[in-house]
């Protein structure tokens, strides 16, 4: 290892996804055979006590207070952005122009006006053999990436509907406290950003349509919740007393949308969406199905090993074939254990990796590129004009 | 039983509904104890030889070849019509004024305006002891009647999210047959108003929340298919050659649309329906889902002994909990086999039987009156206007 | 109809068992075309008042109150024999002798030798175009069925593994009440004979394999239950006071045992089975799996519509295929709703009839016959002897 | 973390539990707070080069060629044994001797002797504050951890059936290569040992009874396999041509037994095991269920995130609830992700790290110890003699 090229990380943030990202740098390497050695820079928050004690926990040999001192220094290749939305597009495009690659969580940005100059920063970078990802990492679920596989492979035939549900439950509780997740001026959207933007680029991805066009409804069921003394982090596990102090929720609850999508023989393909995080009981159901003419692929998050196939010519013996996607002819799962022994949650971060290192080594773009994630950033923003709009349809 | 006061019943129409109907008909009395003894008086077709036939197979004492004759025998009290849609605002008005008690499929009419002089007869005759249902029959399967059992008793708290979807395959050839299903003219619409109006009845009636409005889309995807020679019947089973003459299908192969529901506690909530026949390996997949403040509901017709709740009062260690609905205090099940031993699909339309013979014997209004089933039609309305109007929000 | 020839049945009993004979008697010429005409002439039970009021309910034309009296009637070409296991042999054989076909409920008979008996019976008669079947209902179950029809066409290859389990739980409670079903001197056995003797039966007739030999263990874990006044029934709902008097039980409360299978090119196949009515939780959970060269079956009666195929040379991407057992291509479900429509628990017995009568139209033996069932009682008396000896292994 | 204590751990062997074990050493500080921070000190392998590269990729930092060399250094803290079960006793009775605490893969020998002798090296070093455990990590399974807790919390009440199966499918290829673990002189028995042993302590550890005495039946389907030139690894994913030299399958290939428990309050419970890598389509069904008085537990680990209970207090809206067992109140859970994010198989060698190193720094022995696997090796080796004895009831 002591001869092989490094990627010197510099990530900023460090609450859950940075935990996530983190182990994936460190874990990386230990599984898969990358052309560039990951290397855990530095790692950059407001807080000196609270990077320090990240730093020592995550595993990274230095700390920055500052994410611009990141950016700035001569050892640091890559840029790793896990901070909420509004600070995406700042960090991203310092990054880019001083030569660093860039890692960027999802969404790309709070806007599509953002979201363009990223992109843009991202094409120039790019001429320059610097390059940029942003961090849709259920693309890097093996069952997901099978259902990709099996499209490209003509299994399903001309495509003609899509469902896809991210439900969750933990702002259920009225009086779960207010977070930055749920403050448009941080965090964009509410459900629909966080949550609503991976089903689309999964959908986007797997079945390689685009959509064209939405009709959408957005909710917001509580519209005040108790502050907490901290806003930043997850949330949704504490439940404060009445009577504290209340902040307003300037997100979207939920969100609902129809969709149709372009693109190759599938051009009549429709969709129906929905976002939420007050679906009682669903913890995380990112769910996906996809019926062609000739098969249909079922996915669920809550059981992310499983991918579902149905074959029609099987019939009249077909019905949904429960694939157990842990066959090291499945997509990164030889890399990991014998056959039957299930990832988790993480391993898509470790993935993404995986995937973003390989191409940096071999001078190729990673996907998904900014431009893949300014396509859905303008999903996001024709849905949020369509429910501001009576639900009237609203192209992309 | 000889003693015992009887329902002489005359059928119209001896296709798919027909067979369910006649086996309900004879079934009912023998594992419920009803006020009043269902007779198979006399079954109605336009094809004599049919007709008779069908009398012979499905245990009808006597046959008519216009429903006409069968409104005016004086042997005969409940008229049940199991015909296309375009025919149920005559036959049924017909029966209703000639004080013939009606049992009438559903959708129950082809257009509002149908069904509104249909609820406006229902009506006059009521007060007359005549009463009148809507068949929704999967209001009778026992799982979903312990649902609404569940919403009544509070288990859900207040309810934030319907999710509803119909889901069929039959039409995904596209050299399928036509059928009159597919010909508005006949049916009044496709998915929308063959399995959605199911599905649309039972999220009102389970939630106890009315509709008031929608944003919908409608989509054909296959806008011919061959002609057979008998368009009567439930088709879908067959594949002609594709160089057969082809007729224009004039309906909706899928709908989608987005609802709020109005009413009590939970004005707020949301709901996103789908009906399609396009749905590549899904049977007859009539889900409900419902969450609410306190608990989550969840059904599918493929399951349909099941029903899942989940009840977050049991947190941490809460999670669906898989009901399989045979237990004898469960709604319709005491009178069946001894705790799980499954129903079937023809369960519903005994209970159907049962419900409407108690109700009748007991001159109480039977539910779905026509005017619950009004309710419906005007949903179906107000999903076709919006589809016709860019998907704008459409009152209801 | 009135032309065709009938078959005049004479049913005995006329509790759990008779309601759902006496159901599938009635329907199975609504759905089917049958050789013969099946009349539902007269039922016999002890006590007047009750046999009167189920040949009401249940709609059989005339009652006696001693089986000896139906098996001289003239009017009778079928016995139905419902009753305990320790009434089959006597009125069996007297039927057969009497020159009446008979359908008898399984377990065949309560011992080894009383089958024995039977069989040759059985095997007289049929010489004289009278014939015998024993009711294992569960092989028309359409699921089951499909699953033979599998194995037949070589789809699991050689059979290795069989797992089978029927697991209930209505003796869980141990102060549920004694019932007929806990004494030997009535039924014979316990767990075994009632549902494992179903498992038997179809792990063998799936597989077309028989078991050779057997290491068992009976447990019976209470031993002492509170006494009803009325001892006829299914039991299991109720829940007596504590201080009840008590009756012993005789029986096995639970029967797990290995075996192994001869026969053909899967001569080395082996098998576990448990049967059990305290499996907390689990209601009617009657399952069978297969595991072979080629392939495997999985079916769970708590899911009777279902039977879930694995194919290997689907390999990598293999899995549990769910075939939703409701294709008209299917075993017996062609005759009754579309695709999608699941049938119920009776359904088997209906089925039952359908091929019964079918069979004494043709003049063919029908299946399974005493014969068969003979080999299941053998298998019986083997687990017993094993049971009583150390578990040691036993010859069938 | 510079000034806290190290534990600093060699380790024998690194093919596939290697490489879990590495992983779990690396990976469990930077998710749990422990009182002493691991340091992968060194591995240890006869291959020079192959222990080489394999310190490189899972990141030890030194290697020897010579396990008796690990025991000698002075900067090992900690012996980790990762080889086949022949050389367990010798290893693990040396590094005791030598004052190291042992990590000791399972099962924990491949006779009951050398199980006896290593129980006593551990029970003597214990004395000195020189720790031991045997690896069987599915204990640290979220969910399986969660059942032990509703066991000991009583919500299952008396218990009655254990069902444990732990199937598996790599052998049912006939001709998959011959391999170490089929070879009896180095993995002392096949399924039985290899994963029944997890059966059999998940069984034991969850309800808290021990198995007092078996009844068992052994099979070996495939006698011969193609030898392949490197017989070390996990096997089972090749296939070579037949007529490859072969070699002889000196193990079980599948093992079924049942049990009788003895302790507390339910000393009648009744258990059936199977065990198999024939079982195609099964990849790694490791299942438990437990039948209580009160309640029931249902655990697959193919779904290793989810736990289903049934508590028989919900009668008669009871039902097997499927608890997502992601919570931060789940055992191990709050350290990782959100709830909703499920874990995979190598988390349990994290969470076994974790549970060896809380204990070693607290000065406490860890679970399970060597006396707790002696009594696992003892039911393995009655059900060998049973299996050898006609099946004939051996006590344990």
């Amino acid at each position: 290892m002591t001869t092989a090229k490094t990627l010197r990380v510099g990530m900023v943030g460090y609450a859950f996804m940075g935990a996530a990202h983190s182990h994936a740098w460190r874990t990386a390497p230990r599984f898969f055979d990358l052309p560039l050695q990951p290397q855990l820079t530095a790692v950059a928050g407001r807080n000196a006590d609270g990077v320090r004690a990240a730093a020592d926990k995550l595993g990274w040999d230095s700390v920055e207070t500052d994410w611009r001192r990141l950016i700035e220094r001569d050892d640091i290749d890559l840029i790793d952005i896990c901070t909420p939305g509004n600070t995406h597009a700042e960090i991203a495009i310092a990054a880019l122009e001083a030569g660093k690659h860039v890692l960027c969580e999802k969404p790309l940005a709070n806007s599509v006006e953002e979201a363009e100059r990223m992109t843009l920063a991202a094409e120039t970078a790019a001429k320059n053999g610097v390059f940029s990802m942003c961090g849709f990492s259920y693309r890097r679920t093996p069952a997901l990436a099978l259902a990709k596989r099996f499209v490209e492979q003509g299994r399903l035939g001309e495509i003609r509907h899509i469902r896809a549900q991210y439900l969750q439950d933990w702002l259920s509780d009225a009086n779960a406290p207010m977070t930055w997740r749920l403050d448009k001026s941080k965090s964009g959207s509410g459900s629909l950003g966080d949550i609503g933007a991976h089903s689309i680029d999964a959908a986007q991805w797997v079945t390689g349509l685009n959509i064209s066009g939405v009709s959408a409804m957005l909710e917001t069921f509580v519209r005040e919740r108790p502050l907490a003394g901290d806003l930043v982090g997850l949330g949704g596990h504490g439940d404060l007393s009445s009577d504290a102090p209340r902040g307003a929720v300037t997100v979207d609850d939920a969100a609902i949308f129809s969709a149709k999508f372009d693109g190759g023989t599938s051009a009549g393909a429709i969709g129906v969406f929905e976002a939420t995080r007050y679906a009682l009981g669903r913890k995380n159901a990112m769910r996906l199905e996809v019926n062609g003419t000739k098969g249909s692929l079922a996915f669920d998050f809550e059981e992310m090993n499983v991918l579902s196939f149905y074959d029609a010519a099987e019939s009249p013996d077909a019905g949904f074939r429960r694939i157990f996607v842990t066959e090291p002819e499945h997509p990164y799962v030889g890399n990991w254990w014998p056959t039957g022994h299930g990832l988790g949650y993480e391993h898509g971060f470790t993935h993404q990796v995986v995937d973003l290192v390989t191409s940096i080594g071999e001078g190729r773009q990673p996907e998904p590129s900014f431009a893949d994630a300014l396509q859905v950033q303008r999903v996001l923003a024709a849905v949020e004009s369509s429910a501001a709009n009576s639900s009237q349809w609203q192209k992309v």
